[in-house]
């Protein structure tokens, strides 16, 4: 056992921090469940509940977090084994993963653990849906994200920039891949920032609007770290964001549209959604701001011709956001109140309906000069 | 006018070929246009036909193709001048685009033309579907793709390998770009190939599959050219997809799930769509070939145990597939009788369940060193 714990310890060297963090929990809570076992007693996981009763909005740290409502799942339990077993299945795969040091995706997994049980005809999971489920517990039991087991989202989003990067053995230099940009991978945990000459991030919702301002060298003139998310942010799009405002402390400007749409994919990034409360400390980004599109600079750029209806579905929207602690801002309510009251949405791109190059010429010096934000 | 053209040849110099064959189009249809009206006739485009009726199976080529149909567009008659005047504003549109050398979505060129024209009430276009039919009358008209007008669509997929590129100044080495990859921009065009050393390109399908082989260096020790789609293929992958196979001559191989839906996304790949059959010529890859997952793959492999159950829709789609004469072919009529047949399908990553590693170690050496394929 000691031999073998040694043995781990000098694969551990490779491993990002958090991935350390992970399987250490996984081999402590293994042998907190031997130890139960040893004294004949009903060995059981802490898990974190999870449901919005338990969901809080932390207004200092402006984030969607768990509250400390924990529930217990024991081994022999009607209710509880079969998703006890589950857990324990996906612990044990990912810690096989974490120690060979190589990443799946959340459907190999499935696959993977997914067997029909000796002498039954039981499987040990029908849908994907179950084993998801176990990783989300795993992930609340033991305190870390996906990532640091080495389980991977389908990535979205690029980025460019005077930004060098190390990932796995290569130096990447951001500012020198073509229109293409760097495919940001689902794990960017082993990313080691190498020299950054920004002086803020700029992340587009739209691919088109990044292109615009790639081809326009807007990221060399302007200083910055261009990005697009591809629209809703994957979650490695959303933890480098993250690690660019909290590592490297550059200011974040997030550029949607100006709809209950736009707001909610800023809003997921900035504090966190509901559904992933728990993750919101490593993948929100508190710090950032909202550029634009306002309703303001539909009137002060003179867009209401280019604006869209609002459908009654945008409206319904509006007025549950307006409600959201997290938008209860002087300037948010403001803002939404104003949709509420037009009825008309914006898209970024219809201040192509201006000039092609306007975005780069003129909106964003301006808005960036006169740090024009929404908090 | 001399003095213009002049001007124009020498910005032209920094355009790929297809955009200078597309400026030149679009010059030369408004010169015929002019001459019309200086003869008092009434100006007219020429413009395939594009429905069904005029979407032919080329056997020898293997392409879906535009027949010869052709109708007219005139400037002065009550149903075509609408649209007469929406194909000459998106064509004066992409000429400035073009003579800039800069490129624009299609979202964009939509805010750009709208307007309301003078003394009227009238939009020029009032949703973003009048300006795209505009775009493809235009390509066809003109015999180019969107790419050469400089109209982009989102891009997608991710690609790593033994290559060296050259894109709008920059050189590219797709070996060195850590986990992420080189991220496929929308517009491939302008990129050159300055070195390849590959021996073919492996598509997948997925994301997933994609981070699995890069992780375990498959493209390095396999010698070939990775890629994935990231789902359906984007306009920009596809293109890049053909330019690998022509030009470079590599042989180009695809990995998708074993149901109607891979074999969509593969056969989209390599002969087209009905709905964009006047590109098939420079998107389609008629030489790729079908690595699997297949039906008897899941025999040879034994991975009966991880199938699932086909549904209605499934089966309803391998029927209609089946009649299509792209998969006439004696292995596509089995492949497909035997999905009919068995009524399952798998994914590709039911191989996980193996062992993760099973599709880099085993299943795609196998593949290829028996040269495997479906045609």
């Amino acid at each position: 056992m000691a031999k073998k714990e040694e043995g781990k310890a000098v694969r551990t060297g490779e491993l990002p921090e958090g991935s350390v963090r992970a399987l250490k929990g996984i081999v402590s809570s293994g042998e907190k469940l031997l130890k139960e076992i040893d004294k004949n007693e009903n060995p059981f996981i802490n898990i974190p509940v999870r449901g919005l009763s338990n969901v809080i909005y932390e207004k200092g740290n402006q984030r969607l977090v768990l509250g400390e409502k924990v529930a217990k799942r024991y081994m022999f339990h009607t209710a509880h084994s079969r998703k006890f077993m589950q857990t324990l299945m996906v612990a044990a795969f990912c810690k096989q993963l974490l120690e060979e040091n190589v990443h799946t995706h959340l459907r190999d997994l499935y696959y993977a653990i997914k067997h029909t049980l000796p002498n039954t005809k039981e499987n040990t999971v029908e849908e994907q849906v179950e084993s998801d489920a176990a990783i989300v517990d795993l992930e609340v039991a033991l305190d870390v994200i996906r990532e640091n087991l080495h389980l991977a989202a389908n990535p979205k989003g690029r980025v460019v920039g005077n930004v060098i990067v190390k990932d796995t053995g290569d130096t990447i230099d951001w500012s020198k891949l073509g229109s293409g940009g760097w495919a940001i991978p689902s794990i960017v945990e082993q990313l080691e920032f190498k020299d950054i000459e920004a002086e803020y991030v700029l992340v587009a919702e739209k691919d088109a609007v990044f292109m615009r301002l790639h081809e326009d060298r807007f990221w060399q003139k302007s200083k910055c770290v261009l990005l697009t998310t591809g629209g809703q942010a994957a979650r490695g799009t959303r933890r480098l964001i993250q690690r660019l405002s909290e590592e490297q402390k550059l200011p974040v400007y997030a550029l949607t549209d100006s709809d209950p749409y736009g707001w909610y994919i800023y809003s997921t990034m900035k504090y966190g959604s509901m559904a992933l409360a728990h993750v919101s400390d490593r993948l929100g980004c508190p710090k950032m701001k909202f550029l634009g599109l306002s309703m303001s600079d539909i009137e002060r750029y003179d867009l209401r011709r280019v604006t869209i209806k609002a459908k009654d579905v945008d409206l319904k929207r509006g007025q549950e956001m307006k409600a959201y602690e997290w938008f209860k801002s002087k300037e948010w309510q403001g803002e939404i109140n104003k949709f509420l009251e037009k009825q008309y949405k914006a898209e970024i791109q219809a201040l192509s309906s201006k000039d092609l190059r306007f975005i780069s010429n003129e909106y964003l010096p301006d808005k960036i000069k006169n740090q024009d934000f929404l908090p």
